[in-house]
């Protein structure tokens, strides 16, 4: 990808109103625009990452014989005045009504929808065990949205229904998304502490948060110090609460292995039982011809919420270091001196070698080279390749890593060496 | 993928209420189910033919230089005031009031969102031109959704928005927009007929509808025959029109070189000038520092109605007959006798064989043989490879094209061959 042809509008900057590091470099980056208060325009910078959080996601849920559907942005009331939430939702949900004055609103979760389709296909004990995902647009009315797309009103979500025959089998997928859940997290690069939790308005009575560490982070965290060095199978087990649970009196974690950090919740598990199945009469006839509601769970990752807290947990005060899965770009090309026809030949080599295996951002632009490397910096490609006239002279370029800073000189054949043999 | 661990709830019964094959076949093969008039629970297969066909409209769009971003569902009314588009829109456009009595509406189309995002950051003649598109959720509020998601109200659309100095510019880029969209529905395995349009409600002056001849389509064209044989580069310049336009008196073409075909549109393109830009006034400095108001274009192609386009173009009586490129599976394989041992080895381990490089739905359900035959026919996919104890102890397996009905008998190798070879 040429920069000069890539609509990433950079920004020296610093939005007033952002309060917080991931939206004031989402900003700057170019990544996101507000389009109202709580909304926001995803621009190419940012829809890239968010393409490699999908993928992420989209290849763990496969693992676990997820299977992916689109349930609906806009919903008919109905369904909710079934389960019972319609009126208790509260102000939150956004209520609209169409041309027929009928009532509908717009998705804040879909524990109903999934229901619905699980009712109107599955009418055996053979159907089960079996789960459903999305990754779809949702809308909640915050009363007060705040830091950019970490809470906004519109946003992008993963949300997973599984449908069970007893509470064994219930648990036993809730376990299994679990692990699922901390692989995700950790391919991205993240460090997941998965903390128990109270079920929240979603109700039910068995749940875990999936935090992320960031200094910025709203939640603050008590861990035991195990969790960091643990087996996946062993982390359900270990003591990890949020403030709102912490009791130093109670506390089986003796201070010497406590740890506090902060931490900003970007998953949360449920299982709920007949919570939904009961009340909407989603039933299946079991071995017996009798009637048998599924004991069902969700499963919930904040995608575009993601996207702030991976930045949360990864920047400097010279911008974003992305970890290298969820990278926008493998690798940037600065050309320092785009009028010096050496410098031109070299990244333009550079830049056709690279793009065979690698997805690449050749920055052509006529800019300053202050504000190139700051560019580079600020948005923050986990390698940067920098071609310059007075290196290139003497047979060299140089090889940035942006999150050491490391920069190392190597021949044009070495650093393309060191890409392509990857 | 195993079948019985997917959620594809095919079913024999006709729906009464659905009209049309696309319909019929889309719930029969379990791909939608309708959650309320007009808005539809997309299934695991359709979803996996819809990611086929937005794969194939990214790459393409990609290889123009067109940007992708997301605007959003919810939109602010006040840009459409900004147009002078909000009072004219009527009942279709879907109005929301937010909890702080704010005016909102979803998205029936972009052009103000794109025209905002362009303002807010390209400022200078160097940033011309530029195009953005996004793959996203639309409502339309249709007063009578009808015919499954061919007229659905909520929809997903590729929607594309071009920014040009001078109606040059914007006209080159039109025309390689064009050839684009041919490319794009010529992947799908489609013929596309590309018509002069009247540009309707988004208003405009140079515009064209791009046609799927289905004998079931709602729009009648009239063509020059050259256009089925015609090169891409040519298309353009070739008679087409639809009933609307089409005057007998003052046809161009001679009768015996006309064709009349009944046409499905999937897209439309819109050169519309400075519409949006002038009264939203997105302006740039030109090399004297003067205003300059980008002539604009816009450019649709239906997502969602595309699945139910190309079933309308590919399917007999027996169900869809997916053209490859857009098929949720390259091949499936029955076993027609899950009991037998000798053809669940077989079947494992052809489908082991094929999953190296082939997405394979195998098909283990317990079931009789006519109605494991009978839905590998509804479903689609291009290739069977039918295994049952019969042939098994002759030594061979059946290989189905599901389109020419063509059985041919093959060894094990042989067949595994077939595909890994491909």
């Amino acid at each position: 990808m040429l920069f000069s042809e890539f609509f990433a509008p950079t920004s020296k900057d610093i939005p007033s109103d952002a309060k917080i590091a991931s939206h004031q470099l989402m900003l700057r980056a170019g990544m996101i625009s507000q389009a109202a208060s709580g909304i926001y325009y995803w621009l190419p910078l940012a829809v890239r990452v968010l393409e490699k959080i999908m993928k992420i996601i989209c290849e763990e849920q496969d693992k676990i014989g997820a299977n992916k559907v689109y349930f609906t942005t806009i919903q008919p009331a109905e369904l909710w005045m079934e389960s019972g939430r319609y009126d208790d939702y509260g102000k939150e949900m956004l209520r609209i009504t169409d041309r027929k004055d009928g009532k509908f609103l717009y998705s804040p979760t879909n524990e109903e929808q999934a229901t619905d389709v699980f009712r109107k296909y599955v009418k055996s004990y053979k159907g089960l065990p079996t789960m459903l995902y999305q990754i779809h647009w949702k809308f909640r009315d915050e009363i007060r949205p705040r830091f950019g797309v970490m809470r906004g009103r519109e946003f992008l979500m993963k949300d997973g229904y599984s449908f069970a025959s007893t509470f064994e089998e219930a648990e036993e997928i809730y376990k299994k998304v679990f692990k699922s859940y901390i692989r995700t997290f950790k391919r991205m690069g993240l460090t997941p502490i998965p903390v128990q939790a109270d079920s929240g308005a979603i109700g039910g009575n068995m749940s875990h948060e999936f935090q992320i560490l960031a200094q910025t982070g709203e939640s603050t965290l008590y861990y035991d110090k195990k969790l960091l060095t643990a087996s996946d199978e062993e982390l359900m087990n270990i003591f990890a609460v949020t403030d709102e649970k912490y009791d130093p009196k109670t506390s089986p974690i003796p201070k010497n292995e406590l740890m506090v950090s902060k931490g900003i919740e970007v998953g949360h598990i449920f299982y709920f039982g007949k919570k939904y199945s009961e009340p909407m009469n989603a039933f299946v006839l079991d071995k017996n011809g009798q009637k048998l509601y599924p004991e069902m769970g969700s499963y919930g990752i904040g995608v575009s919420r993601l996207i702030a807290a991976i930045i949360e947990a990864f920047h400097d005060e010279r911008g974003i270091m992305w970890p290298e899965h969820v990278a926008p770009f493998d690798v940037t090309v600065l050309n320092l001196h785009t009028s010096n026809k050496d410098c031109v030949e070299i990244c333009n080599k550079i830049y056709r070698a690279l793009s065979e295996s690698k997805e690449v951002l050749y920055d052509d632009r006529e800019m300053s080279i202050g504000e190139k490397l700051g560019d580079a910096d600020l948005i923050g490609i986990p390698w940067q390749i920098i071609v310059g006239e007075k290196n290139l002279s003497q047979g060299f370029v140089e090889l940035k890593n942006r999150k050491t800073k490391e920069i190392i000189k190597l021949s044009v054949d070495e650093v393309i060496g060191r890409f392509i043999g990857k």
